[in-house]
């Protein structure tokens, strides 16, 4: 583990705290976790909520992954089983019951959400070469990049298929665009991430396709199979949306945040890709002279050795860009709040809303 | 050019020869194009029936292969652009018409089908490693093997969409399976294809599922859409799937039997990678000691000469091979044809007869 703790002046403003109020105060941060205080969120609450319906899915995932050919089970369930959060098919079931939904439709849409995005994770890996997965050796490592490639487009028509089942053209009309939208953000991010000169414009245009689309989908396409009203099934769309962006701004602050521990991937993954995420540009926006040299040559060049990610990490985080793109997600994090307004409080909506305030609280 | 005349005996039997009549003979073989006559067809017909279909299909596809993302079209078009024979849009377009379909869902269907069929061709390439791809550089070397990943991925979704736009959930349901299927058959045959005690079965299986199922689901989902009755599209899958089993069986005797100029990908492409298709196959169980020796290094371990494809060539001619895959294949077209027999005759069946003709004599 990566025990680092450093000194260093570090600009914060109070988040409540008025202009008038505004100080300059050195603390000590520990830069593993080093965060300003945010409202915290929990998970928990949705998953025990839709625990039966989690175990529907989880269900069809199993099923609809067997194959009279063997080794796609196996490689589809190395990554499936090795768990991640499974929000995305948390989304569409708390998105169908929250919008009334009494039946069942919503779990053949979430399995197949979650399979749209296990075969994107499959090729993603294959794409960017990464070696770890959810703790786990990324799949391309065991059976090779060909099997990871042909077990993503298994997976994708599998999805198809479910959805097919559930007879809801709406639905197959939203997660096909998605799966569009995702696959422009993939080759966007593709040519546009090792540019240092990324406006935040289009940083924000690649991880809303690459990430927050599916998110939106996923929770349309929940609330589209509870038949629900056009103005509640674009609520949740922008519910899911915002909090799309939410969760890739702080996945993309614990990149240089976290601990690899904590992670389930390399932490610095991002910066030894050279891939120019917010933080990093934030950075790089707010260095001086002896700051860009360094960028230029670790990140332009990528020229790195093993210091250089350590004092990429300070540097972001010294700079406030730690903050500022934490900042960033908080903002979309209550529009995501907001936008549930349209329905009444109760413990789906809560839930959700607990949940967009994980996504930016969380450590992992 | 493989200017290549070769002379040893060859035991043939007449096609409509009486097992009376059969008698030995030596004959010249010209090693390039030595087949047995076969019934010759022609795809012309059938492209000047649908020529205007076709028109409407390719603006179809120009159209959807736009991207905000300048790199997703221009590498979309590297390959469709080359052309191909456009088979599986023009079956789609012909199953329609021949079933009376007088609208125009078909042509969506038919750009879906490309699309799907351009997505596999684009991930098989980069599974393979091939270099050539419709007589031109293949995309993944030009653009990289992660964008014609994520560009099939694009084009995979963009089908769908253009499949929702229909409403026919069950030409979805037809193409979402054909795609899952496909994967299978990738899938098996990245894993047994280098097998030489595969038996004709499970190289039969392979086949059906990597090409054969997508000619069944462009046909089914063509006859579909013309709101046919279920045993006239269940005639015009059966013509597809019989028509795809002797399309590809002749592709894998013309990589022996062709000249790279013809082909458009490399003669003997099949032979360097390996790959054991049922000429290999046929003239392995045909082989003496001396022969197997040589299968063994060449294939087995692949350890292979300049000269080694030439004398492939030989056996797998030589020992009727060849011959006995175009059979195969000749067998299934007449499956094909048959299946046609539910229909009038008409322009559009006598054309899709003589494109099952067309798929075994076909030098290219």
């Amino acid at each position: 583990m990566l025990a680092l703790t450093l000194t260093y002046p570090a600009t914060i403003v109070p988040r409540n705290g008025s202009c008038g109020e505004r100080r300059k105060e050195t603390i000590v941060l520990d830069a593993a976790t080093a965060t300003l205080p945010r409202t915290s969120g929990s998970v928990d609450r949705l998953v025990r909520l839709a625990e039966t319906d989690m175990a529907g899915v989880n269900a069809l995932i199993t099923d609809r992954m067997q194959s009279d050919v063997p080794i796609i089970p196996a490689l589809a369930e190395h990554l499936i089983a090795a768990g991640g959060k499974r929000l995305r098919p948390l989304l569409t079931v708390a998105a169908a019951r929250l919008a009334g939904s009494d039946n069942d439709h919503c779990l053949k849409l979430a399995a197949s959400v979650e399979f749209i995005h296990t075969a994107t994770l499959l090729h993603d890996d294959v794409v960017d070469g990464s070696q770890l997965r959810r703790g786990k050796v990324a799949a391309h490592l065991i059976w090779g990049a060909a099997q990871s490639v042909l077990v993503g487009d298994f997976l994708f028509a599998r999805a198809f298929e479910l959805m097919v089942e559930t007879g809801s053209m709406k639905a197959l009309e939203i997660l096909a665009r998605a799966s569009r939208v995702i696959a422009e953000g993939e080759v966007l991010q593709l040519m546009r991430s090792h540019d240092l000169n990324l406006s935040q414009a289009v940083y924000l245009e690649i991880i809303q396709a690459k990430t927050a689309e599916l998110f939106a989908a996923a929770s349309e396409a929940g609330a589209v199979s509870a038949g629900v009203e056009p103005d509640k099934a674009a609520a949740l769309k922008a519910y899911g949306l915002n909090l799309g962006l939410a969760f890739q701004l702080a996945d993309d602050a614990l990149d240089y945040g976290g601990a690899t521990e904590t992670l389930g991937k390399n932490a610095g993954d991002d910066f030894r890709e050279g891939k120019a995420t917010l933080p990093l540009l934030l950075a790089i926006a707010r260095s001086g002279p002896r700051e860009a040299e360094f960028w230029e040559r670790a990140i332009g060049r990528r020229e790195q050795t093993e210091a250089d990610f350590r004092r990429a990490r300070e540097l972001i985080i010294g700079s406030g860009a730690l903050d500022a793109t934490l900042d960033l997600a908080a903002d979309y994090a209550d529009k995501a709040k907001a936008a549930l307004a349209v329905f009444p409080a109760n413990d789906w909506r809560e839930a959700l809303e607990s949940l967009a305030d994980f996504a930016v609280s969380r450590r992992a």
